[in-house]
């Protein structure tokens, strides 16, 4: 059936029930960041695949509208369908508009959708209280005192995310995302109800379940939320001690997967291989790792022109093949058993130009900067985003995207509510303290030529007292924090061109080697392996 | 009369008005930054001379509210006096408040407050065209647009530094500030009115007027206004090439005393002096130059532990004495008849610390930092602050005040909306354009030892394209920023750690250095001056 006629059937309701006009919204019930495939009836409709986008109908027009991203992407995919592409994310409310809701019941895209995918059945798995750092049961009753000191009968816990954190649970129903499908109401009696599709949940997990007082219902039962906030997000986001632990051995996983990664790479006619040959051994190398779950988003493998297109994913027909030259851009992630990884570097595969050195030695100075920052507490994400920037901008370069996201702990890889990032928004505003991942992986996108990304994921620290932190009166500023770098793993030193770093620069780029080296060292598992991390992290 | 009696003259005046609580903030009717002497009713109420702060006044109660800054100085002003100091800023609205309005006929305060100032009565001075850049005609014609297109009949300028830049007229009514006293009524007639007290009014300045469309009316009879939002603020804002030029010709002027000045404290016995004589000697260079005006704000000039006081202002009293050791902070500027100036140099008056040495090196390094950046159009001041304070966060250390502010052109020395500083506030995520002119004054105050502020003035301007600017597709920034330095005097280059500068930083100095000499050169009086700028700025 092809776009058209979806479009007709979905007329033919309209009309059926006097809808003028129908908006068909990227959503599933639990505003996932990633839509799971039974959900993404805006794509089934347009033909569009782009991750953000909202599709409009009405008797005799057809809108999709997304953000910049896509442009190129949509006006491509929507070729010979009845969809106009409108360069627009947000579409203005009109008096009558109908708007898709994935909890309505019956779903009206069950009777277009032929072969829509089912519903995701995975099985739930318990993540040990001494790696969650504290038991459901106390997270239950902070979330019970919360209800009692707000005056409320009940919460519906919606965010597959809190979910999970709150009951210490996992699953694999969405790819990338260790979720389960399922909400969670909590009670200030204390007797909670989990929806959930019963088969998900095995014997001993829904003993474990009753222990707590939570009792399971068909996921269609769940009421609506009435309102209250989750307070959830805003524990989750603080990282207890288990947690930057699991974190600090989730990293060390990843690093030993990293560093045979690259030390392979190099001993390999890059000639004979593909993009699509990069994710597979990497990804090969990480599941051999003992605490491995899943990679945590799709790997991006970028040789060349590729590396400027900043969502590039490769495909059987797009995968360009190496050559002993130019920039590779690697970004890559996993879901380890205590923590969860996001690392990008970029890799010299042979001959680099003058223009490819400088600018990835631009992009290493902005990450740097960022990470060896020091910084009261209460600084919001706008502010440290300039670190960044700064080195960027003396060259006239910058870039598009974010600076920097929360990770989750075994859960989204992109985590708010926090964002470093130069634009002016909510998440950008919200003070830093003490216990947050958030990556720092700056870029320069050079279109038709080449890109840059180096990132790795940090955890905020207090900082240890400084010669001057004491005395200073103008400012009572008590507590400091600097970022303690959770990935291991070299960064690339063949393209750096030493004379554009400062001494403070080197510095920080020599003892951050050193530290890869002393933790990696005793992990690696051959000679070969451990004498290539030796010369990868000499000091320049 | 003291405080007691003042009190109870008010509370009489209540209590036959049957009104249970009386709030006198600290106000004028145009909303100004500096309050005329006739206008400070909060002051002779509660004989506390702070700034900033309101008095709370009921039948058995006195309390005066006011803001960190003021918290020491107004414990120890309302001493034996009814007033019970709150350390807020904020009062609660309480039902049934009757708040001082200083716009009320007839004021209260004519009856009770003995020797009240009067209304000051200067006489107004046309800036010639030329100087403004824009004649008033054509800024009134831009007025009278505006309201055609708002659909509005007039609109109410209140702020005094509008009503001067509207009509390119200036007086002397407030201290430090060049302004008039006055209410400009603009209607889309074209049929204006000025409120003022006549006598104030050449008769060719009426003339002028006349021309203008603009009849004068006495002061007390302006009406409220009616909410019309006065574009005039953010026209202001944007510095128009003459106005930039005039800026310039007052810094070269500004400069010369500056320099005449510290050659003459190099050579001078500074045993001799104290504070206040710094001040004397140098208003007195500033007063000698062809287009001087007035101080554009009171010179702080603060030796020792008094250069810890961010607001510091010697006294009689206070004045220290100066010695051959240690560090000066001398905070200060004026207007000119093209242009208006803020400088803070420190200085070394003789042996210093390493302590010393090392603050003054970093706050150097943030303030370099600022004025060598280089960033896209529309960043805001928020992101712009951090610049400033990295190399100083990395010390631990950290200053409370404002990083930095606009400055009106012969108008007030604190201009908004645009302001540089760390916190979260709507003047620090304006987006930045060019033309507009900054202040970059980063500072350390170590309690009962010493502070340190360097400030120079800067102008926002379009950016050279660099080697990279051009090409950058994933971000499409085709205006960069970067700062034109307006003051023109060396940094003392005694106190400094060449150790602690990077390479980019000690060029960025040694270019301002070597940028100061070129222009101040020619312009110096004598050979001594001459050869003093010679050395003062010799690259290190």
């Amino acid at each position: 059936m092809n776009i058209t006629n979806r479009v007709a059937l979905v007329r033919a309701w309209m009309q059926s029930r006097g809808i003028r006009r129908y908006i068909v919204p990227t959503i599933d019930p639990h505003n996932s960041e990633y839509v799971p495939a039974h959900w993404q009836c805006r794509e089934w409709l347009t033909g569009f695949d782009g991750s953000a986008g909202t599709a409009v109908l009405t008797a005799d027009g057809a809108w999709l509208y997304t953000d910049s991203r896509y442009w190129i992407q949509a006006a491509e995919q929507l070729k010979d369908t009845p969809f106009t592409l409108v360069r627009d994310d947000r579409v203005a409310e009109e008096e009558g508009d109908v708007v898709y809701d994935p909890r309505e019941w019956p779903d009206p895209f069950d009777q277009w959708w032929e072969g829509r995918p089912a519903f995701p059945l995975s099985k739930a798995w318990k993540m040990s209280d001494e790696t969650a750092g504290e038991s459901a049961e106390s997270k239950l009753r902070r979330l019970v005192e919360y209800l009692r000191d707000e005056g409320e009968e009940q919460l519906l816990v919606e965010e597959l995310s809190e979910v999970a954190w709150t009951l210490n649970l996992r699953g694999d129903d969405i790819p990338y995302n260790p979720f389960l499908i399922a909400f969670l109401l909590v009670r200030a009696d204390g007797c909670h109800t989990l929806y959930i599709n019963k088969e998900q949940i095995p014997a001993d997990i829904e003993a474990y379940l009753a222990g707590l007082g939570v009792t399971l219902a068909p996921y269609e039962d769940a009421p609506r939320g009435n309102g209250v906030k989750s307070p959830v997000g805003a524990w989750r986001n603080v990282k207890n001690a288990a947690e930057a632990d699991g974190f600090r051995r989730a990293h060390e996983q990843d690093g030993v997967a990293m560093v045979r990664f690259l030390r392979w790479l190099q001993e390999t006619d890059v000639a004979q291989l593909t993009e699509l040959d990069i994710d597979a051994r990497l990804t090969a190398l990480r599941a051999e790792s003992p605490d491995y779950l899943s990679l945590s988003f799709g790997t991006i493998a970028a040789y060349g022109p590729h590396g400027a297109i900043v969502h590039y994913e490769a495909t059987e027909e797009s995968a360009a093949r190496l050559a002993p030259s130019g920039l590779l851009l690697l970004d890559s992630g996993a879901h380890y058993r205590t923590g969860t990884t996001d690392i990008t570097r970029t890799l010299a595969l042979g001959t680099l130009t003058e223009e490819e050195r400088s600018v990835y030695t631009l992009v290493l100075k902005g990450h740097l900067q960022l990470q060896n920052m020091r910084f009261p507490e209460g600084t919001t994400g706008l502010q440290l985003d300039t670190a960044v920037r700064m080195p960027l901008w003396r060259a006239g370069l910058d870039f598009g995207h974010g600076t920097g996201h929360g990770v989750g702990h075994v859960l989204g890889v992109h985590e708010g509510p926090h964002q470093i990032r130069k634009n002016v928004r909510d998440c950008t505003l919200l003070p830093f303290r003490a216990g947050q991942t958030m990556t720092d992986e700056p870029g320069v996108y050079l279109e038709g030529r080449f890109g840059v990304r180096i990132e790795n994921m940090l955890l905020s620290v207090e900082a240890k007292t400084g010669e001057f932190t004491e005395g200073n009166g103008s400012c009572n500023q008590s507590v400091w924090l600097e970022w303690e770098p959770l990935t291991l793993c070299p960064y690339d030193l063949r393209p750096v061109m030493p004379e554009l770093l400062t001494p403070d620069e080197k510095n920080w780029l020599n003892a951050y080697h050193e530290q890869v080296r002393s933790r990696l060292l005793p992990l690696l598992p051959t000679e070969e392996d451990r004498q290539w991390l030796i010369e990868a992290t000499e000091a320049i």
